[in-house]
């Protein structure tokens, strides 16, 4: 008997082709005009997959950060210091563009398929590692607000799309390559965008930037993009790391974040003493200036949790492949395929989902409609999928029994990593907040889309229930008290009409128990027939 | 402005009264025999919701135990060491006799209301801290199948009963105080319980065991009860940490897990080398020897969850009451009270379900229907509240917002705690084929336990279409696929028929959104109506 077969422990989970093994992510990417990304795609699924990627993910999680806040003389160092496996992350991702392929050298939106090559890329690095991508979506979102700048933020751009990772601590004139981190919740509120303390005084060239951030991202980063507030009210203001004439801009961490999960990563705390910065966009519009970063992260969050659901999903199906009880293996129960279908039908919801929104990105340029599509389905599919993946993992995690549970292997880091999509950028109310603000303001706009989308699911049960109910929760005379009944019914039409839309063989599936109801609350209790059963198996991974 | 006010973070959740401020423990406790122990329960409530136990927790998880395996000079020690606050935490717990007031100094049942009694302390410690309660549950449990021991058995248990917490590495015949551990899942699975590699031979006085355990629960008990494979089958044996003659048994720990939760307890791989053990029960009936031990440790996992559900719902309460955004505190925003509420709901619903399960184990010396309820509903309810807790959690901890992502607050260790108990004593899919062997063998019985239910619940809006979902999957010729489907209808019929049949003011609310369907998957989406909403919530927590 070999060793394997006497221990009935699964092989570890490794030197996997994370694009060809997802037949989800295939069928997006070609249903999102991505197709002739494959070839690049497959090579880059390979790539990450590799048993070796999964090892620096693991080192750069066990090996969190460490803050620097003073040298041995006691001067103030403000530094961060990271294993080498999370600078290899970073490399390999900023490598592979994931921070700035989306841009071009003068701050114009790629075109079309930029966004969605983007997307499946980013999807398989979450997939693999999450933390270290929070320094990719402030990167590549801030480049936003930098459109907005004075001539060397134009400058800063065209380092940031080089595709060189340098994390010297040095002049941003002075490197090749370039990140950007960001800083918008203060201690007292991140809700409030426009609620913040932290000072802007005009100095000559500039602004003084003196007050507090309670959460700032990627603090290693060469520039950040903070709100505070100028006389005329609030601004966003790029803060570099060095001043102009070459001295450390006084930006103080006091410590980093002890994060339940995203521990790769450093998230700081810190204090802006009269640091220098130049104004993004205008005096007091600085809430209107950060929206399209803040829009553009929210879709990571979401792109980035469909990849948790689905590694999670990944090392359910392969650990009870491999694993025996009562004679059986554990993938070939009754109960267990029950619960792992449901798993697997989440999972490519949310992939179609996801890359049909981001696919709006891509066509925003030419369209009214799609851009229109993009500002609704964003806070929605990011609702809907951040806060699917905590359950959805909590479910893989129980199909490895004691091991899931043990940090030697993936699930708990999964687990851990899960809620945090759900609340940064706006937790679930604030993104049901967003979508009533903008039916508030552009209702016909809205309401043609959920008309499209209702035409794409026409066909599907359960769509003309899920329209109603959510016209119902539109015109409520109290909104917010029904804003999570609206965003999540509004999340599973669009999913049903990805879905339907890309010809996919599991769009019934879905609709029928999502759409239409009289599922039960956990997964395993879809009453999915045998023959749906194997076909959402079989499309999860090859056996 | 007061500096709290300046910073609009909530004051921390300390020196509260776990049983006064609970309306639905008071109730459940009154509903379920207990109303005698009020005055106990609330002084217990005000001991364990001090601040200085909420330090404890912190510092028992901050500060997990190591293993000792081996001393300076190469000796094996095979001892774990704990930070203090853990002994600490274990004192006042078994002081309060958490691991054994449901029995007598005999090994008889206490009888009624002893079960209630210990569940309502046991509920309110796990609100505290989880951890230190593995070794309360394998205590208490593991005196079930002493009692079919030999005389030293018949000993031990005297000596777990005197209420005195003894960590000293000494022969139990040299202490006063003892707790129990077990060992039953092995490397190569833990479902099937008979199909253990471990050994048991005969040998004078006893058995000679050999093999491993790859979980062994509160490795720093006196004796363990682990499952063996002797000459003629599975086979209960009490394994003490020292031998009879005085020398340590050769049980040798080769590591602690590393556990994503549950971190200030130690569980350990542990290898057997000819220890030595007595023989509990019959050789060949290991397995049912062990089932009343497992099926009171699962009560246990259904009491504990429900205690990390109100642990997270008090913190969101306490937080949101606090925390102002756009002008108002966010408790009183109408898109969080729905939220809230149905946290609220799903709380309520897991202790009214919790406690009256419990109550049958009160009842059931005295009623084989009662006994029937408990065997029934105990693989049901663990099913039900085991899973429920992880989304609950994960929606409290978002209502603290990036908070709640923070180690420094409670919600990371109650979100990384939640999952231990639906995998523990069988996951999932385990406690429903439980169920399933339940119906094949008394078929009538289960029926008539449904009916019941049914019957305590019979004006609640969706019971008749519940009961009929749940016959209809009791029938189904794949019993296994739909298992799920029976057991979560079950859990809520369960539900309702307690809270119905406590006179709570929630039951038909719960019996709308929950048995009758239309809600939506999240918190937030159940429609409740204003007065529902301020019901729940002003039950949740006095203002």
């Amino acid at each position: 008997m070999a060793e394997q077969e006497r221990f009935n422990q699964s092989p570890s989970f490794a030197d996997v082709d994370l694009y060809e093994s997802d037949r989800a992510l295939r069928d997006a990417v070609v249903a999102n005009g991505a197709v002739d990304e494959a070839r690049m795609l497959a090579a880059f699924g390979r790539r990450w997959g590799a048993g070796e990627m999964a090892e620096h993910a693991r080192l750069a999680n066990e090996n969190p950060p460490r803050l620097q806040a003073f040298d041995a003389r006691g001067y103030r160092r403000d530094t961060v210091e990271f294993h080498p496996s999370y600078h290899h992350l970073l490399k390999e991702s900023i490598g592979a563009s994931l921070h700035c392929s989306t841009w071009t050298p003068a701050g114009e939106r790629a075109g079309s398929p930029a966004e969605v090559s983007r997307a499946a890329r980013f999807y398989m690095v979450a997939q693999v590692e999450n933390g270290h991508l929070s320094a990719m979506i402030t990167t590549r979102s801030a480049v936003a607000p930098l459109g907005a700048g004075p001539p060397v933020a134009a400058e800063m751009i065209k380092k940031v799309v080089n595709r060189h990772y340098d994390p010297s601590f040095r002049p941003w004139e002075e490197k090749f390559g370039l990140t950007l981190g960001m800083g918008v919740t203060e201690r007292q509120g991140g809700t409030d965008l426009g609620g913040g303390a932290t000072r802007a005084e005009p100095v000559e060239g500039g602004y003084a930037v003196t007050g507090h951030k309670w959460f700032m991202s990627a603090p290693m980063s060469d520039a950040f993009v903070v709100l505070a507030r100028a006389p005329d009210g609030p601004t966003a203001v790029l803060v570099p790391r060095f001043r102009p004439d070459g001295g450390v801009n006084p930006i103080e961490f006091q410590r980093l974040k002890n994060k339940l999960g995203n521990r790769s990563s450093a998230s700081a705390e810190v204090e802006f003493r009269d640091a220098f910065g130049w104004r993004l966009g205008d005096e007091g519009a600085g809430v209107r200036t950060v929206m399209e970063m803040v829009q553009l992260a929210r879709v990571d969050c979401a792109v980035s949790s469909a990849g948790l659901m689905r590694a999670a999903l990944s090392h359910a199906v392969h650990h009870t492949r491999h694993r025996g009880v009562f004679g059986r293996r554990l993938a070939e129960q009754p109960l267990m395929r029950a619960v792992l279908a449901d798993l697997a039908l989440e999972s490519e919801a949310a992939v179609a989902l996801a890359f049909r929104l981001v696919r709006s990105f891509d066509l925003g340029g030419e369209s009214a409609a799609e851009r229109m599509r993009a500002r609704l389905l964003t806070p929605t599919a990011k609702y809907r999928i951040a806060k699917g993946a905590p359950a959805l993992v909590a479910e893989a995690l129980e199909c490895l029994g004691g091991n899931g549970f043990i940090e030697d292997g993936p699930l708990p880091r999964l687990y851990r990593e899960a809620p945090v999509n759900a609340i940064w950028e706006g937790s679930g109310n604030v993104v049901c907040l967003d979508v009533l603000r903008t039916l508030d303001r552009h209702r016909d706009e809205v309401m043609a889309v959920v008309a499209e989308l209702a035409g794409e699911a026409s066909d599907l049960p359960g769509v003309a229930a899920t329209v109603a109910a959510l016209k119902e929760a539109f015109e409520d005379p109290e909104p917010e008290r029904v804003a999570r009944v609206a965003v999540e019914r509004l999340a599973l039409l669009a999913a049903a009409a990805a879905l339907r839309a890309s010809g996919s063989p599991i769009a019934e599936t879905f609709a029928r128990t999502r759409l239409l109801g009289g599922g039960g609350i956990t997964a395993g209790t879809s009453r999915l027939s045998v023959a749906e059963t194997d076909r959402l198996l079989s499309r999860a991974m090859p056996e």
